[in-house]
């Protein structure tokens, strides 16, 4: 695996996922059982397994090709998926789209904002993450490692503060900025949530100057944080945003008059893809039906108070969270490391970020007794590697 | 539609696809029948509800989410598919990283180029198109629509020729490069093959200035050309080849030298669709076990042959081809447009390309009758036009 796989990046634990699994539980292909607080990096809002989720690969199981060229030859499921997702945005966001993963919705946000601006400097924050596609890559400073060595479209990196988003407001009087990108709450860069000041002058700044704003809540969206979009929580709207991960497709909406000319933006697959097409809509449906929004905001709070709790005993610090979109950091590294791979040993999936932050994110479904047994398992991991 | 989709770009016609169709025939929503002489731009190798894709999406009929992390939650279909690249790829290319679409697979190549060589000047074609992500619209000529407008990064660009070959040692003389792209056979550009010559002089100067070549096989590989890779028809072996359309997900190759230390690239669902991943391997296997590469190479020359004697008729301009990779042109882009449309109207699904180009790109699965019966309504197609 390692010298196949090119991209291998090896984790801090190594699991085969087999297709088994139920709600929050899933099974690795040896049959162990394994409580999801990673969900496929909010790629899996809903669980494994769900009734609404398995109806979909039912109703394609006599299809195929289940991907086509869907700018070209159009697909029902594309129309489906647009009217969908224009229920779920701003009313300002009328147009959208739709694209083959996270990194390719942000390239189409740059690429709306470049041409309809006419300007070529962009701007974002320190720690972003936004993509690894070279002009995504730009704009993604949550590790060196990742765009060092590499040539990079002109931008300018503000801190992710009250005190960053002031001196936007200077970076943007003195430079022609095609656009001003940021993740309402900050994701790999380490589950950054900024204050309601922060966002509110971010957008007032970029009013003011009329440059584009661009949200990107491609792990942030879709509901996670107990609203569908966690823009939402600082009352403000953007011009263009993303979608990706719990989306199942890449998506890049924005009012109409915001896109370019035909034929400037497109793609082979864009929009093209039968099953994840579907399942998107379904998705937006169930969390509709079961009202997880209200439940993602519940149990947001049963988990931050979970942790609150840990951090105050100091077995962790900084818990913070809003509706299941958690995080906490450990003092180091290394202790973080350890952690996720202690709590792998016991059965629960968790994953970094930041430099020293471990991410709660199970799927929109979990039950107060599934997050009890998995902070369970969390407490142990920390008692065990802080005694060490 | 048009409001809905912000990337809507108006075909020569407007065609909504059922699910249903057999080989070579696709029906539209209303219960219309097309013969398919576009394959989803490539990527329906095996046409319409073939069994060996029908197993597949129903083998995952039971499987949700179809869609995991494949970086970070390994999968065994992700193992599968690499394994299976390895055996049709040159030896020295024993190593692959699989994304999401072609313009991702792209980006990666120049990444890993650009690493590796610790240069930031990167060398490509006149006509060529290589996606539509900043990066890969760095080296994409075809349209000036695509490109205008944007940041790019640095380039030179050699005319697509032989004098452009022998004119590529100099430039790789005078500057230190960290690639040269190249499409063995252009697609989009306008399905344009190269010499012999002119492939041994790029492979020859390339290797002199230790430059690596990326060979971009998204449209001419995987069997399309009748050979597996469309640069083994000139003998050459480059240091870097992207794969996808055909492939059903993207794909860097070569060898495990060639890529940066871990972390460097990755991608949240980079190897993780289980029923793109499964297909992509049903693909490789049938198109073996149906001897479809001969097949190709067979039933090219017989499609070759017909459209030459249209071109003696002087009904068509410039026929050619490799394999099923074939194309002829008109003497005008609107007597081109309106010959899709005559297509269309005929009950065929056929494509442009270039400025005044026609692709004839049937699934390989096709027959002698049905390629007469797609000639025939070419023919008779370019005699309503030509009248005109």
């Amino acid at each position: 695996m390692k010298k196949l796989n090119g991209g291998f990046y090896p984790p801090q634990y190594t699991v085969f996922l087999s297709r088994k699994g139920e709600g929050c539980y899933v099974e690795d292909v040896k049959g162990r059982k394994y409580l999801d607080f990673a969900s496929q990096i909010c790629s899996n809002p809903l669980g494994y397994n769900h009734p609404a989720m398995i109806e979909v690969v039912k109703e394609y199981s006599f299809t195929a090709p289940v991907k086509v060229a869907g700018q070209d030859f159009f697909i029902e499921e594309h129309v489906r998926l647009l009217e969908e997702l224009m229920k779920i945005t701003p009313k300002s966001i009328n147009s959208g789209f739709l694209i083959n993963s996270g990194a390719e919705a942000v390239e189409n946000a740059l690429k709306i904002c470049y041409k309809f601006t006419g300007r070529r400097l962009g701007v974002g924050f320190e720690n972003a993450f936004h993509g690894r596609t070279l002009g995504a890559l730009s704009f993604t400073k949550s590790k060196k490692l990742y765009y060092e060595g590499f040539p990079l479209l002109d931008s300018v990196t503000i801190e992710f503060s009250e005190q960053g988003a002031e001196r936007l407001e200077k970076v943007l009087s003195e430079n022609k900025a095609a656009f001003v990108i940021i993740e309402p709450v900050q994701g790999e860069g380490g589950y950054n949530i900024p204050t309601m000041k922060m966002m509110k002058t971010v957008r007032r700044v970029t009013k003011k100057y009329k440059v584009p704003l661009i949200c990107d809540e491609i792990q942030s969206g879709m509901g996670r944080t107990g609203e569908w979009w966690a823009f939402q929580h600082f009352k403000i709207v953007p011009e263009v945003m993303t979608s990706a991960k719990a989306l199942q497709v890449g998506a890049v909406l924005a009012n109409k008059k915001m896109f370019p000319e035909s034929g400037v933006i497109s793609s082979t697959w864009g929009g093209g893809h039968r099953i994840d097409l579907a399942m998107a809509v379904a998705i937006i449906r169930t969390i509709k039906k079961e009202k997880l929004l209200k439940h993602n905001k519940r149990m947001g709070k049963v988990i931050l108070g979970m942790l609150k709790e840990l951090e105050e005993q100091e077995l962790l610090i900084n818990a913070r969270g809003l509706g299941l979109m958690l995080a906490f950091d450990l003092p180091t590294k290394k202790a973080r490391d350890e952690v996720v791979k202690e709590n792998f040993k016991r059965g629960l999936l968790t994953l970094g970020c930041g430099e020293k932050s471990i991410r709660v994110i199970p799927p929109y479904i979990i039950t107060e007794l599934e997050a009890a047994e998995g902070i369970e398992i969390i407490t142990q991991s920390l008692r065990k590697v802080l005694k060490q």
